[in-house]
């Protein structure tokens, strides 16, 4: 292998691969980063066995091949060196020769038949998505998948598509998080998968704000994010994860849909008033929210650090009500939440109640109040 | 005491004072902030008994009086109240009562008699110098100092004052940084002390980029540096500390005075080619520089990860020589010097080293070779 690459491309291949490669004792090959011609392109390759990603950069490419060296340290080392082309050229005993102006450097890498195959989605059937769409949506619910392994179904994110819509889901039992997106084309046939947390966060991380098309390739197993610009034949990356066996709970069901009191309220005070307050909250990280007739209260007590007491003016619908949080629950969907003014559904005292952004009907965040003692 | 202050400004001095309070279990007191006033002040106190600081902002006193409530808690939660006037009044049974805008809140406190009294330095003989010299001069020296206690009185830093130049100084054994400040006026007698390095980092954090004078009040064993802005007769901020007991090493004999080889290097270039070979250099941390005629070349092997070399045009005078560092001490070194030239001082192939900022006569870093297996 031998060929020239500017370090700017480089660097940044090796910055995204590198993000799923760990200290991997067991199988010490999976430390590597595998790069390799393909036609006028240099492909850079990770796994960590759950996870795989594909990156290609234009390259000049002078002669075929394919090496493999330790992914950080490679990245780390390309980072320092000067924002110039890059001359990458194979040596005898898995040696990799790198030379940039006046650096001239030698990295002892592995024999690449050992690093594992990434599997081939060739076949599989795909749906196209506007990549920003796609980022934005799971943005806004990736974080509220349940951290616990008890119910390995809810740990992941649920993908749903039904005709022309995709819906995005993530619960963790006390609060649950929606986001639907309308595509150009339906689907010929309804399909939904789980795909765990952390590879979708890896699509977020890796895509997120980029112009183009995300093609979702599905397997009964596994899934592939491919991400290709727009008048670009050749995707840029290649995101593979495997799948969550099992059924997503039929969630719909727990959404409310009566409610005794609707608010609508400032989403930037309301969430400033909540944070002071959680500071008063104590070990039970309980807020009590009371919605009167123009106006809210947030309150917090502790015994050991003092109270807290702030009001916002709110449009209230329906009866007045005292209902306390969990603060955090309340914090996340108030984050998740872009709108200037944010429509709060009380459905009942310990009823599910729901944050809506006003004029996006393509979100609701579904939470638990705590039950009074 | 009911007092009337801006957010920002009990914010500025609460973010302050906090920096010295951490979690002390055997002496809980020390969590908190004396909040008092002093003449049309508010003045805010943290010490942990090594080092104190005082810090006061203008405010409006309706009645005077002092309170102790925890120095992190009221910091986070004044800094999530809106930007607007905040009401500060004492309440029974210690507690803070605090309103801004819709916000209205309670603090339980402490008994202000049993937080620790601070030393006075009224009759103390002081130094007047100005701020910014000083810490752009412990900025260069106050990393370089042991960290290790088994000779505690080179885990301090030193600062010595003869006629009208203040020398601060550092060490670890193993490289020496020394910055020469001129001062307006000459001392009445010659003086030193070894500061303990964690206030003197507190000095430079806290008054670090601030206009104005600092006076350094001196005890037998104990320092002040209190800072004012010009044209103001209250001081700002006073940080007060413990020195540390023992005799400076006599470090002026070691710093070498004769050279083999000098050569002048570009700063920035030079950084970054020992960076680069850094990742090189393995368990020892050895990289190789080699001067040449019209050249520098620096050099880093280890069998498990392979090796680097690159070169840098230099101004050389004297033998060619060829030396070893840790890469870690010539890192710090060049971090230090602001010039974008650096000379580098051999006096042979195992004796001390000096790097100087080119065109500053006034710092000079002194680093020792590895020697030879």
């Amino acid at each position: 292998m031998k060929i020239e690459v500017l370090k700017e491309n480089l660097k940044n291949g090796l910055n995204i691969v590198e993000k799923i490669v760990g200290k991997n004792l067991s199988l010490p090959i999976l430390d590597n980063v595998l790069i390799y011609t393909e036609d006028n392109f240099l492909g850079m390759s990770s796994t960590n066995l759950e996870t795989a990603i594909k990156i290609w950069t234009l390259a000049k490419i002078t002669k075929k091949g394919k090496v493999v060296v330790p992914a950080k340290f490679l990245s780390s080392f390309v980072s320092s060196l000067p924002n110039e082309k890059i001359l990458l050229e194979e040596k005898n005993n898995n040696k990799l020769y790198i030379e940039c102006k006046s650096y001239k450097n030698e990295i002892q890498g592995f024999n690449s038949e050992d690093f594992p195959l990434i599997p081939d989605f060739k076949d599989a059937e795909f749906i196209e998505i506007d990549n920003k769409k796609l980022c934005q949506g799971l943005e806004q619910v990736v974080d509220i998948a349940s951290l616990s392994q008890s119910r390995p179904e809810i740990s992941g994110i649920y993908f749903s598509f039904i005709k022309n819509a995709l819906k995005i889901v993530a619960t963790d039992s006390f609060r649950l998080a929606e986001k639907k997106i309308l595509m150009d084309k339906s689907v010929e046939r309804n399909i939904s998968f789980i795909l765990p947390q952390k590879p979708a966060k890896e699509v977020l991380n890796i895509l997120q704000d980029k112009e183009g098309i995300t093609k979702i390739y599905i397997l009964p197993n596994q899934v592939m994010f491919e991400f290709s610009m727009k008048d670009f034949s050749h995707p840029q990356v290649q995101i593979i994860s495997r799948l969550i066996e099992g059924e997503y709970p039929n969630y719909e069901e727990i959404i409310p849909t009566k409610f005794k009191t609707q608010i609508i309220l400032k989403r930037d005070e309301f969430l400033n008033q909540i944070k002071t307050a959680s500071l008063f909250s104590g070990k039970l990280s309980e807020i009590k929210i009371t919605a009167k007739n123009k106006e809210v209260e947030v309150f917090a007590q502790d015994s050991e650090i003092g109270q807290s007491q702030s009001s916002i003016s709110s449009k209230t619908e329906g009866e007045e009500i005292e209902i306390s949080f969990n603060y955090k629950f309340l914090i996340d969907g108030l984050l998740k939440i872009k709108s200037s003014e944010v429509l709060f559904q009380i459905s009942r005292e310990e009823g599910a109640c729901i944050l809506k952004p006003v004029g996006d009907t393509g979100y609701l965040y579904v939470v638990m109040p705590i039950k009074s003692a």
